[in-house]
């Protein structure tokens, strides 16, 4: 076992949970041993691989388009969802929900071809800060999933990201910040239309929703993308509830586990109460369900790199 | 330049493009350079990595499965579609088209889970055979192509299959026959319902299709599961076409190949009468789009493994 392995965890039941797991699976002629194709991994995005206080990423990156948009249609202040989204009244953002979320950052698309979302969110991403840590939100990938995603891609696994964000807006970070190609991120989406223009064939993005990747959906795109039962998964919400069954469910050795945002010095405290995402039968139903707690407070040495 | 490369491959056009467009891709301060992460290559399957002739494999997949059932149920045999099907009834098969073909693979697999298939399908091709070439299907692989894909393997590209076939039939044989994982494998797919019983979470097939990966839908599916546009592409057919052009529309190196089958005595010879996955706007245009035509019958020193 390699014990210098995730420096940024601390020791205790966690760590070695994951140590012993990895140790289990790598073990050539062992019991447990896992073939390195079989060797899946899947973690949730907001909340589990960084912060999703007060509100998901996907938030800020739709209301800065919406204030670009605006800018240029003023009625767009007067329309509903944008109006809400545009004053940042709470109440109806919460009441909107993360699908509600994803559905604004999707109609304010409308009509960019892949190519040019790619350029909007990476230019948005290259300079946009959270509000209250003052980072880049970029730099607001939990330092301990880094190291985890990189001694489990060490170890001959496979990272997915399975999110109910959007599929695109992960892309344009995702393996500069995570080490995870663009082919192993899933997420929500929008329905496309490939369009030829002058002789060049592009894909523009519509309004209209192709997949929701919450909660029982996510394991039906892991059927789809993946196309193999994870061996571990990482999740922080009930929205990963499913997942994280789904992936205990299969033969052989399996580690489902949830992160417990219980840090309010560090990062933020909440669970039940945090409408948008909660965190409420999945820890009430951990034992249960085999899930193993991660505790934020306990668990990490470092939350953010320096 | 690997000269040695190809070795099934005749010296010729379509052998010299592959082996240039490779030199100039992976020649490191070259003006045409590409980043490992971004040679994405996509091959259809039917057609273009293995035999499609006189119908799809998908269909005796399909038609074997239906036989079982129809034992049960002998009400099968009076209701359409499977009674054509049953029958072997080539104009309606003909008439129903891949679409048709794969409602029917999909239609005799509702209600089987995910683990449940992949034996069948496991079970089906282990023992099948051609009915006129007389070999496993999974010996039906083009021996080029497999050349080809673990060429591009070792010069750092990421090869993928999109196909309009049923994506976990494929997934049943990709690693062990072309040396691609099954998360590297797009197709058509039907929807899932994720079902917990006894504690249990498994993905439960259903008869409804999810999408049906042919035509335009090919690109839109390189979007949703790769995220990146592929710098080479390869097809056989029209329901190709929109992927090659989709290929020969990004910036930089490009290459958007073609198999013409006309090769009746190693294969079999069809283009445009091919009503299942016809060629023919592809042929006619392949100059004007960009398209390079690989021949069999010229390019091919050999089809299949010895």
């Amino acid at each position: 076992m390699d014990t210098t392995a995730l420096p940024s965890w601390n020791e205790g039941p966690a760590r070695q949970a994951l140590l012993d797991f990895v140790q289990r699976v790598t073990t050539v002629d062992g019991p447990d041993f896992v073939q390195p194709a079989d060797r899946i991994a899947t973690f949730d995005n907001d909340g589990t691989l960084w912060c999703e206080q007060p509100l998901q990423v996907q938030f800020f990156f739709a209301h800065h388009r919406l204030e670009q948009l605006a800018a240029q249609d003023p009625s767009l202040k007067q329309r509903q969802p944008f109006k809400a989204f545009l004053e940042r009244d709470m109440a109806a953002i919460h009441d909107a929900g993360m699908k509600g979320l994803f559905e604004v950052a999707a109609a304010t698309h409308a009509g960019v071809t892949e190519d040019e979302f790619e350029a909007i969110a990476r230019d948005w991403l290259s300079s946009a800060k959270h509000p209250k840590l003052g980072r880049l939100f970029t730099a607001l990938a939990y330092r301990p999933q880094v190291e985890l995603l990189g001694y489990l891609q060490r170890q001959g696994f496979k990272n997915f990201i399975v999110s109910g964000g959007g599929i695109d807006l992960i892309r344009a970070f995702s393996e500069e910040v995570y080490g995870i190609p663009r082919d192993q991120v899933v997420g929500s989406s929008v329905k496309t239309r490939f369009e030829i223009k002058d002789g060049r064939g592009d894909l523009v993005k519509l309004a209209e929703i192709d997949t929701f990747d919450d909660r029982e959906v996510k394991p039906h795109n892991i059927g789809l993308h993946i196309g193999r039962r994870p061996i571990l998964a990482f999740g922080n919400s009930d929205g990963d509830l499913a997942m994280l069954r789904y992936t205990r469910s299969g033969p052989g050795p399996r580690l489902a586990l949830l992160l417990h945002h219980d840090d309010a010095e560090r990062e933020f405290a909440y669970d039940r109460e945090f409408r948008l995402s909660p965190l409420a039968e999945a820890l009430d139903h951990a034992q249960e369900y085999g899930i193993d707690v991660v505790s934020m407070k306990r668990d990490w040495r470092q939350v953010f790199a320096a």
